[in-house]
């Protein structure tokens, strides 16, 4: 298909380009005839933002950090939990309405190791935004050249799939979309 | 009142001497015997933490970043604001259950441009969490030598009493608390 095909099926659907993504194109285009007639007009998107799962902070002090959540703001903190397959220790900081997920290097070759050697006291390390179809998402940023940093989604710290953005993409921050 | 008495008090009430402020002691206190008798075994806190309000994101590039939020991700996003006061201008992305602030610095004073020098792609600048009595927070934590960043609550973007406190007394993230 070319983009000018795409350009004019947008504008007969009157959607942003950018949310009409070539897999959403081709899969009218390759429907029947009667299919595509009794579509509605503005077809859902593909794949949709959920809610903020978590805010990630790298911590060189886990305990200190659990402490503070727990002790000074009174927040309801989870246990340790060692990843190794993620080369992370976690604790979770129950907020009313998301969660704080603090991450603490385990294993040689951890992750966030970086992070904190360039941040001594730790800080803001990546936000998960959650998504209903990972895979949707994943090829609709690729045609919008958002570089995702594996080819496939992983199976994250929650069993669920996820991926992570380019921060040079995505103004400075690293994204982690999961699907749920 | 003595660390002693304070000690003898937390240990009464198991509560963690953490969550039992000088604030609370001398209120139960100075009260009156019946009064402190019919109270319940674990008095309320003072202040409690509430829903994690915003993640602030720095920007360079506020028009690109929210086309990033609202044309590639699908966000619903506001108009830009100039806020003089504070030195910068905001839009704010909706999600779910909270919102992104996506801040670029305007006029020569603004308290994120020396962030934006250190990280000139943009990066997660602050958290925000909001609290039901900024005051009492603030008594509290300065009990337990967690530094404000101002003396006394200042009206924040929104227009409610805000505190950032000290990075560096926070494993390396700048917490706002709003109190709402």
């Amino acid at each position: 298909m070319t983009t000018k095909m795409l350009l004019s099926i947008q504008s007969l659907m009157r959607l942003p380009l950018s949310r009409l993504s070539m897999v959403s194109a081709t899969r009218c285009l390759s429907q029947s005839a009667w299919a595509c007639k009794s579509a509605p007009q503005v077809p859902p998107a593909l794949w949709k933002l959920g809610r903020l799962n978590h805010v990630a902070i790298a911590t060189p002090d886990l305990q200190a950090s659990t402490a503070l959540y727990r002790d000074v703001l009174g927040a309801t903190v989870s246990g340790e939990e060692d990843l190794p397959e993620h080369g992370v220790t976690t604790v979770f900081v129950t907020l009313d309405n998301t969660k704080l997920e603090l991450l603490h290097p385990l294993g040689e070759n951890s992750p966030i190791q970086n992070f904190l050697d360039k941040n001594k006291s730790g800080g803001l390390h990546h936000i998960c935004i959650e998504v209903d179809n990972i895979k949707a998402a994943m090829e609709d940023l690729k045609a919008h050249k958002i570089r995702c940093l594996s080819k496939e989604p992983r199976i994250g710290a929650h069993g669920k799939p996820v991926v992570f953005l380019h921060p040079k993409d995505c103004a400075g921050v690293l994204i982690e979309l999961e699907e749920v």
